[in-house]
């Protein structure tokens, strides 16, 4: 799991950076249009309430820019880029967040954008591309963190007394309220956050500097049993129950999945797994790769942290939002790049976030702008500020074909769904930045 | 991947063994039960005809068995369960292959059960609980044999030269004509051999004796992406994409799944890829152990098996079939359980039949008479008989489901994925019990 900052805000930047992968997006979408099509009246799902996203958080246009804007898109303008966000219609399409952005009010069809102040304690990394949310509601984060701490403390155990202090400061119930705005109850936030925290429970426990072992195969897959159960004979299950207390991280996934399942149909359950066994996968490759010393090329790097990504949490925006996104439509390759997309520039944001502390954590630490400087020759800032860059195209990739596939599926399970990724990517960044506790900046400006 | 022997036969037992996770099972449908209601009326999925299943092999009675047969099971008789069987309707739901047992002709409305003989060169493990085939069409498996193997030497170069006669040996095409009595089309079964053979080259490059590395997570991970593609920028994709054809291991996944996608809905494909990062973390576990010499408890390997495990095989059954079965249909906890248990039970039929190939490789082999004997305490062929049984509890419990689930659940599409996943067990322990090429038993009857 990547490990979930400072100064005033860059401009929400409307325009795409130059769109790759259109190909690849053209042919999903002609592969699944009759599906896609047909999927508004289709056969009855699991029903719960679709609510509308009254709750959803308005961006500010945000100060001037500190760093000259990108150059023009080739693809896609932004105004272009609006028009074909305008395109689907349906539950709560006017407010695909995209189009929220500093370039917003020429486009008369799409709401007013309110001037709203950065949250007090925000610094974000200069240039970095981001979308700032409001604060998250104090009153849900009051009762989210008294409820999650009794989880953590009285159901699970999660961690020793001593490490109080680090899941105090580690602000979940703040973050998963700023990532969830359109949560109908605490009881779903409650879901999404026992899942966070189990995740850094594990990774804290199995993986993280000093933790690792060279049996930490064997225990993550014994770990995944608790998120996908073992079918075995009688005489081999119990030992098997009772593994799944014998430690935090077990206890803790068993829990959280145990929620998390009875409040998600069996195909959004399935989904889940399937992102946590890519992140298992993701913790062991770079597992290996800290025990060879090896450092990686960066696009060996960047396809790690492809899999050792924050992918789990954004893909459960449904089920926390209390909707399915019916699996054909989760998979339509679109939407998987969509997805991935967003997964891999949220967790390159924490690479960013995380270097200070990741500098002065034993040996060496893999994140993109070290990786950068060592393959590439690079001296440390103008890594880091390459990495700035990257993870700048891949949020403005993942915005446009997020906006085009909102447009050729005009489902409003997809648009809400996509527009709860965007969600999840804006409150992951405020969490970042806001979370002084844990972050630091590099002096490289 | 698990490494995919001789007498005559022991009987089909329709009788199934004391049937656990009965409460799961309940739950699972009572959660479920809306959507397979309303699954035959809804919408339309991505149109592949649904063929009649006229190729399904019939099932013969067998010769009389050669071991007393298991105590009468508690929860469903034979006839009880057959009745169950009799429930659903629809196309092909007469051929559920569980029906056509040696007790099937004493239940009238199933069809007449013709004696085969069974194949030549069959030598099942005494005791073992399976259902013989017929022979393979042959015409079916020259062809596919012909293009499977130029498919390996002329598009991937899956193979250097010198292991030609291994590719030979392993009868891929006989092995998958064998497993996919459905399959419309040599094409369809091109599809599975393609993933069959890159499951191998994988397993055999990457994860065999000798060929396990320190840094084998990174190795499977970059492989993972062949199948899982990487979204990256314009400047780090071309590197990874040129790593696609850098291997044997690669290029072969790379082109199966390319096929694969081919003919596979978006949902079929996902589903594939979940189970081979299932299959991936597997690997990963028992190369823990291996590099860190650890046996584990009997529970544990069962569990790491369940992971590295055939499971991927059979869950393409409906392509291969020319077919699909939804994912919410997919998904439901009912079917994943039989899912897994009829990979657990097939898989460790494979253990039972490379117990001596792999006495024979270096180093100690990690399989399941072999964690028994260490674990309990017990001798070489008391440990080996006890996992005969424990593969046959797997398949009573497997076949018990299998059987509440098509009754549960009255869909054609779920009773013709059962049997497929079923035929595939039946053309697993085929391949393995005739292909004494690979198998030799050990001397313990």
């Amino acid at each position: 799991m990547p490990d979930p900052g400072p100064t005033p805000l860059p401009p929400g930047r409307p325009a795409p950076a130059p769109r790759f992968g259109a190909p690849a997006l053209a042919d999903a979408l002609a592969r699944t249009a009759a599906p896609a099509a047909a999927a508004p009246t289709g056969r009855a799902l699991p029903t719960r309430p679709v609510l509308p996203f009254g709750t959803a958080p308005a961006a500010p246009a945000g100060p001037p820019p500190e760093h000259p804007p990108p150059p023009a898109a080739p693809a896609h303008s932004a105004d272009a880029l609006l028009r074909i966000v305008s395109g689907p219609s349906g539950l709560g399409t006017t407010a695909l967040h995209w189009a929220r952005s500093a370039e917003a009010p020429a486009v008369p069809e799409l709401p007013a954008v309110p001037e709203l102040p950065a949250p007090a304690a925000s610094r974000p990394i200069p240039g970095l591309y981001h979308h700032p949310v409001p604060e998250p509601d104090p009153v849900r984060v009051e009762e989210l963190s008294r409820r999650i701490k009794a989880w953590a403390t009285d159901e699970v155990q999660a961690f020793p007394p001593e490490w109080e202090d680090q899941f105090d400061g580690f602000s979940v119930s703040r973050y998963m309220v700023a990532c969830h705005p359109d949560a109908p109850t605490i009881d779903h936030l409650m879901v999404a956050a026992r899942l966070m925290v189990a995740e850094n429970v594990v990774d804290d426990a199995y993986c993280e500097d000093g933790a690792t072992s060279p049996d930490v195969g064997g225990r993550l897959l014994l770990a995944h049993t608790a998120l996908d159960p073992l079918h075995t004979t009688e005489e081999y299950r119990p030992a098997w129950e009772e593994s799944l207390s014998s430690d935090a991280a077990r206890r803790c996934y068993r829990s959280a999945m145990e929620y998390f399942t009875q409040l998600a149909a069996p195909s959004q359950a399935d989904r889940f797994r399937h992102e946590m066994s890519r992140l298992h996968l993701g913790y062991l490759a770079e597992a290996a790769w800290d025990a060879t010393e090896y450092v990686p090329e960066v696009w060996e790097y960047l396809a790690m942290r492809q899999f050792n990504n924050f992918r789990p949490c954004p893909t459960i925006t449904d089920t926390v939002g209390g909707y399915e996104l019916p699996a054909e439509l989760h998979a339509l390759p679109a939407m998987q790049r969509v997805i991935a997309l967003a997964g891999n520039a949220t967790t390159l944001a924490n690479d960013l976030y995380s270097y200070m502390k990741e500098l002065k954590s034993p040996g060496k630490h893999l994140n993109l702008p070290v990786v950068i400087a060592e393959k590439e020759g690079l001296s440390d800032k103008a890594a880091y500020l390459k990495a700035v860059e990257v993870h700048n195209d891949l949020m403005h990739a993942f915005e446009a074909e997020s906006a085009a596939l909102a447009a050729a599926c005009p489902d409003p399970r997809v648009a809400r769904f996509l527009r709860g990724v965007a969600a999840w990517v804006d409150g992951n960044h405020y969490w970042h930045a806001s979370n002084t506790y844990r972050y630091t900046l590099p002096d490289f400006w």
